[in-house]
């Protein structure tokens, strides 16, 4: 198979920075179309994976899946995608298309195992895949998404993961006018949970540790805010909520979190905190309630989160940096100083 | 409020053996059915009520909340009894009727807080509720189930708490033809759980620690059993059910059991373990899967419940008892010692 060089910023162990590096592109195939990348977001699982925080990264790495762009070229059988289009890239690239979950459109839990952005395996030249930070990328006109025209470019690349990620429960759970929902944790994957959930006409309750949060909840879009952190806001809102969306990755106590929701109602993670969370049962049994997860969301749902954030003007709140600045911005990452969402402009690895 | 002596076994401290006592019944009002108990179901609830092992048990407390008995007396409003019906209480017998729980017929969930059949507050004689281990129970007609003729009376009793208790979280989780369910912990719940699961139309997989009871759980319904204890089993059936009605009150490793589920599935507790039980973010977020709780059931379903075990022929599998063996009887509850519910047999009390 043909490929070429590409300039791309890529780790090539656990405790090393990211550098300028060189990976190879497959030259597009039938089916695929070649983009060229003018930004990509920054995901908090980019730094997990260069670091090898979740074992199994293969080095070299190359992060990012929150990728936007322009078509430079086209396979012989593409079809929904020509020269010159935006197009986005999230966190998947292909998948089997065979089970139950690809024929439902929920690639994202395909049960022979999809191929991811970065860290998955290419099959056509037998590597590792390599994400979007990176000059240019070569995906199969199937797992690639039409950016609405409207929206700021820039701002518009976190939505295909932090975006779909908060979209796809909300949507699952149906969430919408009459529902009144929790969003956990305002960070990258939190701030796009309100305002995607405010714009599905849900009335929106950010519950949040830091009392410095409350005013930029409120601007995000949210109708209340509830300091965890006090005890009396946290009873006095117990049994109010119909679903809960929780965006923490860090250890936290779920059950006072379940106590907020109504009967029948769902607390659903998309965040990861790496131990197990213990759950008291009757904190479920006493109002048939449910602690769930949910994982991106499928190629189709996708598209449709990306038309809705069209219709609805929403985009991400970004800080812009420069490819060079990546190991500063993990770092700031790490200490929640970002609001909300790192995405890179990629011309600059062009210098 | 005239009352009545009535004759009862129950304890007057935690540690104390259960005893016969005296207790005061209301005479009947309005809407109230007075009932000659003629079997009453042990639950597991009794014993830990009576010991005050989940705290607040007032004293004297008399237990029993597996009741099914005769009509002796109907008040003046009474239009769904008559005298010499059979008739059955569950684990409540009053609410506030005003709730939104209460309206949709879910009892279970009054939101202003029901009335347990026992160790909860009995309002009209200003004291607290006195279960089935006694001679006769007064309670509001609304609260009354109606027993179907065609079935064994001792053995309908545990339908009233291990019946209804199982048989909702299969209904709610749209347990039928085509469903794929494992039931979790073969005892007075997960039995009865194997049998209406299978009258259902259900595919019925029982999941045991215990070899030993491979034999019994097939005859019980089960087409086919895997021992938890097993790896390679575990394993081979890993993604495979959709809904996993969890019986066990022990503590356990629920990570395993979610494990089993198909993506989408819900695994519902109904036992309840005493300290929280650790779940892995990803055990749900990889296959949006939901760790759920379910409490008894309301009491139209409960009706719901008795009307299909009795199309079904569908009751527990007992084993009977005098009044004066309870302690003996909740010995060996707790060593699982019993196949697979005791029903004690009231007339004994009259001895």
């Amino acid at each position: 198979m043909n490929s070429t060089n590409v300039k791309a910023f890529g780790t090539t162990a656990p405790e090393a920075d990211l550098k300028q590096l060189n990976i190879i592109r497959r030259d597009v195939t039938a089916k695929d179309v070649e983009i060229e990348i003018l930004f990509c977001g920054v995901c908090h699982s980019d730094l997990h994976t260069a670091r090898n925080e979740w074992g199994g990264t293969i080095y070299p790495n190359v992060p990012g899946h929150e990728i936007v762009g322009r078509i430079l070229k086209v396979g012989s059988g593409v079809s929904k995608f020509k020269i010159g289009d935006l197009a986005g890239v999230g966190c998947l690239v292909d998948s089997c298309r065979e089970c139950e979950s690809c024929k439902e459109g929920l690639e994202q839990f395909c049960e022979k195992g999809n191929t991811q952005t970065y860290n998955g395996h290419e099959k056509q030249l037998n590597q590792q895949t390599f994400g979007g930070y990176s000059e240019r990328v070569v995906v199969n006109e199937d797992f690639v998404l039409r950016i609405p025209k409207e929206l700021d470019l820039a701002a518009t690349a976190p939505l295909l993961c932090a975006g779909i990620t908060t979209y796809s429960p909300l949507r699952h759970w149906n969430v919408g006018p009459g529902t009144k929902v929790g969003i956990v944790g305002i960070g990258g994957l939190g701030h796009m949970g309100v305002k995607i959930a405010k714009a599905m006409g849900a009335y929106v309750v950010v519950i949040t540790t830091s009392a410095a949060k409350v005013t930029d909840a409120k601007r995000l879009g949210a109708d209340e805010v509830i300091l965890s952190k006090d005890a009396e806001q946290m009873k006095k809102n117990s049994g109010t909520l119909h679903f809960i969306l929780d965006c923490v990755s860090a250890q936290h106590d779920i059950n006072a979190y379940i106590k907020l929701l109504k009967r029948d109602g769902a607390l659903a993670l998309v965040g990861a905190p790496e131990l197990p969370l213990p759950v008291a049962a009757f904190s479920l049994i006493s109002g048939r309630k449910s602690f769930a997860g949910s994982l991106i969301g499928g190629i189709k749902e996708t598209q449709e989160m990306l038309d809705f954030c069209g219709e609805h003007h929403i985009t991400s709140d970004i800080e812009m940096i420069n490819m060079q600045d990546i190991n500063l911005a993990y770092d700031r990452l790490l200490k929640g100083d970002v609001k909300y969402r790192f995405v890179i402009d990629m011309a600059s690895l062009k210098k």
